[in-house]
């Protein structure tokens, strides 16, 4: 035996149940803790997303260059991490910050709080902001809680118990709206993953003529499974990617929107959405789909920003993020010309198995300008 | 936020605690499953394993060349993945084999199973050994159950909990015994290593530059905690690797040996060790330790094996294992002639977050031929 648990290929895919597709099981959070949060209690993780600058100099305009916001207030930092954002809160005036950590990382939060002269400020509290209680309501809630495509990790359904428990009427969520993206792209990529699973397959055929040959056991039963799980491996998983601009053929479309004052679980735990994107390109390939997302900080109606700011993390040839863009493959790409229209219906889902993960269930139909209906396709897609 | 399931460079390094360090709780199983058994789910893994030729011949030869062991008896299989020693141990004559298996690849296992023909003699039960039933005891217990450096995993718990359970008091154990290994090498992985270090170190201080400069906030009270988290990952991580029999440097020495039929879960917790080692290269670099482990095919006193077979993971110029050495560096290597002598001392214990990881404590005194001392040192090690 040899158990990898610094993630062979598949080997960090953690299953909550038996893995055999029953339903979904209240989260266990244990589980939850092993799987999730210990990642975000290594510096060096902490590191990477304050070495985003993208990420970094939308919160950080987004809270000086909107200081009415904070400045006498009180705030609630959900997921503070290292701290950042409650000491910029502070910064930029806060008479009181409450900054919630479920991971140890609360304690390295609280030295670089107090290193920074802001510990009658800045109040560092360790525990699940679903389990901790606050001695007062706050006037603005900040949260970095921003997966690959959105929603991955389904954090905001924590930002939503802090804002539903701890908000103010009058309070102003920091981001303030959040939108999903999606366009039809071409990339080497998808070639290159048909490549790899069509090598995993040969492989594969080399290794069970060698157990049969070598140990008698017969291993053709197999073939189908190792097949599928290859498959959804090498194709069905949606894969990072920076993506430059002029990988998009077709206009990028809007799958969801969200005001962070008002969503619910309900709407972020499946998203449905019916959208048409029109090929733009000349006689190109569709190779599939790029998904990504953007945040904007407004305040509120009564209560807006003095300068709008917003963090987007579609592609860019100066300015990608740690997030990338999420990138759904066809195997076999499409032949498109300019005009195209592609009609998308995409349903996201939570995996049955870990609610952190998704799956997209993405349908394609396409039609020429003149109307005719060309070719459709329906794929599923897994967000791990 | 950004997480990474499937293991940024410590992302899979998973805690069942708070990681605060706390006493090691008792073992909950579904993290247990989240964290452990569902890396063997996956059917990749097994090819893995079901491709390394000296894991399989040893097995292979092990039941084939002692059929006398096999045939007419019951045997249990603890652990079965895809159920090829349960399939061998029917094709070698076993009246009845019980193949147990925590994950669903039980599923494979019996497809496989009745692919060869061979359902009425194999039976596949999926559940942990700990939980299930047998209707008889059995003749033989065979199990791959050894993990990097023998014991990682804590494997053979569940084996010596089904010995205890279901053997016969005449049974045979397949393997029946083992042993562990340790040896003086040197690598280039130390100052490979070293230099990663050091690197993380510069780009951390420039980091922090940055975030000072640039966003305000002084780090510098973070950068001794990245410090020891970097130290963990790139100098006291064992590092898996097959080193060459020529980067040995002095005598390899037996730091454990285990009779399968007799050994308790409480010799296995904490293997204490004290041995030594005579450099027998001359003007060498002590880089560090590598650690590995056999296992014989015996079969018992009274019953033994008709031919005896090893399965040993020792370094070696034409047989690797997919096991590989564990590797233990230094990262400022000594300077060490022929004939100096190493007094070795070696605690491995389970850690206290996650019982199937290790620890593992050093002592090293060197002494020259002389018996002048010159050095000596005390490391700490982890097994992930």
């Amino acid at each position: 035996m040899r158990s990898s648990y610094n993630g062979g290929a598949m080997g960090g895919r953690a299953a909550g149940t038996d893995g055999g597709g029953r339903a979904s099981a209240p989260v266990d959070k244990e589980v939850d803790y092993a799987q999730y949060f210990c990642t975000y209690s290594f510096l060096y993780h902490q590191k990477d997303m304050l070495s985003d600058r993208v990420r970094m100099d939308a919160y950080f305009n987004a809270v000086f260059e909107n200081k009415h916001h904070f400045s006498g207030k009180t705030v609630l930092d959900v997921g503070t991490g290292s701290g950042i954002l409650a000491i910029w809160s502070a910064q930029a005036g806060a008479r009181k910050v409450y900054a919630v950590e479920a991971t140890s990382m609360a304690d390295h939060a609280r030295a670089l709080v107090k290193a920074n002269n802001l510990e009658h400020i800045v109040e560092v509290i360790q525990g699940s902001v679903e389990d901790i209680s606050l001695p007062e309501k706050v006037d603005v809630i900040i949260s970095e809680w921003m997966g690959y495509f959105l929603l991955r990790e389904s954090m905001f359904d924590s930002v939503i118990c802090a804002r539903d428990r701890w908000l103010k009427p009058t309070g102003v969520m920091y981001p303030s709206h959040a939108r999903m993206w999606l366009a039809p792209i071409k990339s080497n990529m998808a070639d290159r993953k048909k490549n790899d699973f069509d090598g995993a397959m040969a492989d594969w055929h080399n290794f069970s003529d060698e157990i049969k040959s070598y140990y008698g056991v017969d291993m053709d039963v197999l073939t189908k499974p190792f097949a599928e799980e290859q498959e959804k491996y090498y194709i069905q998983t949606a894969m990072w990617n920076d993506l430059n601009p002029q990988q998009i053929i077709g206009t990028p479309t809007i799958v969801k929107e969200m005001d962070c004052l008002t969503a619910t679980v309900s709407e972020i735990e499946e998203v449905r959405s019916n959208v048409s994107s029109v090929i733009n390109v000349e006689n190109t390939r569709l190779c599939g789909f790029g998904g990504w997302f953007d945040v904007q900080f407004l305040g509120r109606k009564e209560d807006p920003a003095q300068q709008e700011i917003e963090l987007t993390t579609a592609p860019s040839e100066q300015h990608c993020t740690h997030w990338g863009q999420q990138v759904f493959i066809l195997s076999s790409p499409i032949n498109v010309g300019e005009g195209d229209n592609l009609n998308l219906g995409l349903v996201m889902s939570r995996s049955k198995e870990n609610h952190r993960l998704m799956e997209v269930e993405l349908n394609c139909e396409i039609k020429e300008v003149s109307g005719k209906p060309r070719e459709s396709f329906k794929k599923t897609y897994f967000i791990e």
